[in-house]
C-alpha cells in the first residue's frame, strides 16, 4: 500500500470554535509506533471534554481530536509489537495530541492497539477501547482504595453496563442511578438490586440512605455540576467522588462543605492520563482484560455515521441525543 | 471546689439561626475524661464552619459550639492522665459535640488537654491548640503524600506563619499567598523567598508559573469558592488542593475540569475529623510537637473579649474583621 504525503484531518478552527477539516502532513512513525489507515472512530464524552480544553495557539495549530477508533496498520516503526500488528485490523487509541483518530491516518503507540478478530466489524471495533479500558481502570482504583460498594451513575449507558458486569465478577455492590422509569425497568429485568431514578423528588434522600446502608464509599460521576453535589452529600463519611465527564455542561462545581466537614474527596479521571500515569504494563494487562469483556458485551448501537468534513455536525448530533446511540466518523464517506 | 449542677452555655437558637445562652446541666465526666472550668475560648474559622453544619433537631438541642480554649481541671474520671491534670491549668480541645468550649464548664478527653506553663496566660493558652495542631496535621499529610513544595494561602495569618515556620524546619518550599502589599513587605522582611499578592491582576499567571517552577503539588486553602479554582488551575498535573475553611463564604465550588483533564485532587480538612481518624497516638505525638512550637511562636493578637451571652456579637465581630486579631469568649465576664 502506498502512503500519500498529505491527509484530511479534523481540527479546531479556534479555541471554543467549530471543528473543520484541514489538509495536513501524514504523521511520522517513530520506534514502537504504527501508522493506521483509519476506518471508523466514535464521538465519546471524553472527546467533548478534551476539545473544550484546547486554549493555546500552539496546541490549536497541531491538535487533531479523537481518542479511539479502528483501522488497518499500514506502516510500522522499530520494535516487536509494531511488526506484529503490521497489515492487521486493529482497535486503537490515540497517544499524541497531534495525531488523533478523527483523520484519514493516525500514528500511535503499538501498545495502544489491539488486533480485531474477524467476528468484530470495523464499526464495532472502533468503540472497543475507551469504555472497557475506563471500566477496568475504575476497578483498579476500586481495588487499590478498597471500596466494597460504589455508585454507578448513567448506569443504563454502555459504560454503566460494563461497570455493572465487572462489578458482579468482582463482588462489588453497585447502586445504579438512571434517569427515567423505563431505564429502572430495564435494569430491574437485568437483575440489578439497587436502582434509583434521579428524576424522582426524593432521589437525594434515597441515595443517601442506600449509600449508608451498603457503605458505598465511591461514586463514579460522568455528569458533574450540581449532580456532583448530590453525590458528595450522599456518600458516607470519608467517601470519594470521581468525576470523569461533564454531561451536565455545568461550569460551576458543587459546594465543598462535605469535603471539609466529612472528609470527603473529589478526584478526576481521564483515560488518557490514567494510561500515561500507570504505564504500559498495567495498560497492556487491562487491554488483555478487554478481550474477556468482548465475549459478553452486547453490541453498541450506532445512531449515525458522518464523513470527516461533517465532524462538527456529528458532534452536535451526539450532544443533542446521547442516548440514541453512538455517532461515528468514517473517513471513507468523505 | 464545689461543682454546681447547672451552667450557662452557648447554643444555637435554630439551624442557621443566632447563638444564644441557655442554662443546661453540667456535663458528666466519664473514664479518661476531665471536667474543666473554662477561662477563655477563641472564635476560630472552623467554629463558623461547624456551626453552619448543624441541621438536625436532635443535634441542635444538645450542641454546644467551641473547639478550643483554656481553663482549670476541677474533676477527673478514672485513668492516669485525668488525675495528672487535676487541679492544673490546661489548654484544651472539645471532643463531644454536646460539650464545647463556649460554656462555663466543659468535659473532654484528658488526652486533648495540654498543661499550661506559668509563662502562658489563660488567654494566650486558649488559642494554643487549633493552629499548631492543624499545621502539624498538614505536615503529616505533606510527608505521607511526599510533597516537596506547597502553596500556603493566608500566609500572613497566625496559622500561615506557623506553616512557614515548620516548613523551614522540614525543608519544604513554600509559595506564600497574601492579600496586600503591606503583607508582602512583612513576609519579605521575615526572609520569605516566594511571596505573591492575590490582589494583583496577574496573580493567577504568576502563581501558575511559580507552582510549575518549584513543583508545588499541594495547595492549602482556607478561602474556598473561586480562589479554590485559581489554586486548581495553578498547581501542576496531579496536584492536590486541601480546602480547610470557607473564608470567602462562597456556596458554589470551582469548575471541576482541572480534576478531570489534569488528574488533580480536591480534599477537605477539618481538625476534629483528623484527630478522630488518626487516633490518640498520632494526636498525642502532635500535641508533644506543639510544645516545641510554643517557644518560637509570636504572641497572638486579641482584638476583643466578650461574655458568653454576647456570643453572636462576638462571632459577627470576628467575621467582619478577621485580620484585626482573635475574638475571645470569657465566661467570667458574664
Amino acid at each position: 500500500m502506498t502512503i500519500p504525503e498529505k491527509m484530511q484531518a479534523v481540527q479546531l478552527e479556534k479555541p471554543g470554535g467549530s471543528l473543520i477539516v484541514r489538509t495536513v502532513d501524514i504523521p511520522q512513525v517513530r520506534d514502537g509506533e504504527v501508522l493506521i489507515k483509519m476506518a471508523a472512530s466514535p464521538v465519546n464524552p471524553s472527546d467533548l471534554q478534551r476539545i473544550k480544553s484546547v486554549s493555546d495557539e500552539n496546541e490549536l495549530r497541531t491538535y487533531i481530536p479523537g481518542i479511539e477508533g479502528s483501522g488497518k496498520v499500514i506502516a510500522a516503526g522499530k520494535g516487536f509489537l509494531p511488526h506484529l500488528w503490521l497489515g492487521k485490523r486493529v482497535a486503537c487509541s490515540a497517544v499524541h495530541p497531534e495525531s488523533g483518530t478523527w483523520a484519514e491516518y493516525m500514528v500511535t503507540s503499538a501498545s495502544f492497539c489491539f488486533p480485531l478478530p474477524k467476528s468484530i466489524s470495523d464499526e464495532q471495533g472502533s468503540m472497543l477501547l475507551v469504555n472497557p479500558m475506563t471500566a477496568l481502570a475504575f476497578f483498579d482504583i476500586i481495588s487499590k482504595e478498597k471500596h466494597n460498594a460504589i455508585i454507578n451513575s448513567a448506569a443504563a449507558g454502555a459504560l454503566g453496563r460494563m461497570i455493572r458486569y465487572i462489578a458482579i465478577k468482582k463482588k462489588i455492590l453497585v447502586i445504579n442511578v438512571v434517569r427515567n422509569e423505563n431505564q429502572v425497568k430495564i435494569l430491574h429485568d437485568e437483575g440489578e438490586k439497587y436502582i434509583l431514578n434521579s428524576s424522582e423528588n426524593d432521589f437525594q434522600n434515597k441515595l443517601h440512605q442506600l449509600s449508608l446502608q451498603i457503605n458505598a464509599t465511591l461514586a463514579l460521576d460522568p455528569v458533574a455540576g450540581s449532580y456532583t453535589g448530590q453525590l458528595l452529600n450522599a456518600i458516607p463519611y470519608g467517601g470519594t467522588v470521581i468525576v470523569y465527564g461533564n454531561l451536565s455542561a455545568d461550569t460551576e462545581g458543587p459546594s465543598l462543605r462535605p469535603l471539609v466537614l466529612d472528609n470527603k474527596k473529589l478526584h478526576g479521571f481521564y483515560l488518557g492520563n490514567w494510561m500515561k500515569d500507570n504505564g504500559q504494563i498495567k495498560t497492556m494487562r487491562n487491554l488483555a482484560g478487554v478481550r474477556s469483556l468482548l465475549k459478553n458485551e452486547l453490541k453498541i448501537t450506532v445512531n449515525q455515521r458522518f464523513p470527516l468534513n461533517l465532524a462538527q455536525f456529528a458532534l452536535d448530533t451526539y450532544l443533542n441525543n446521547m442516548t440514541a446511540g453512538k455517532v461515528l466518523l468514517v473517513p471513507t464517506l468523505f
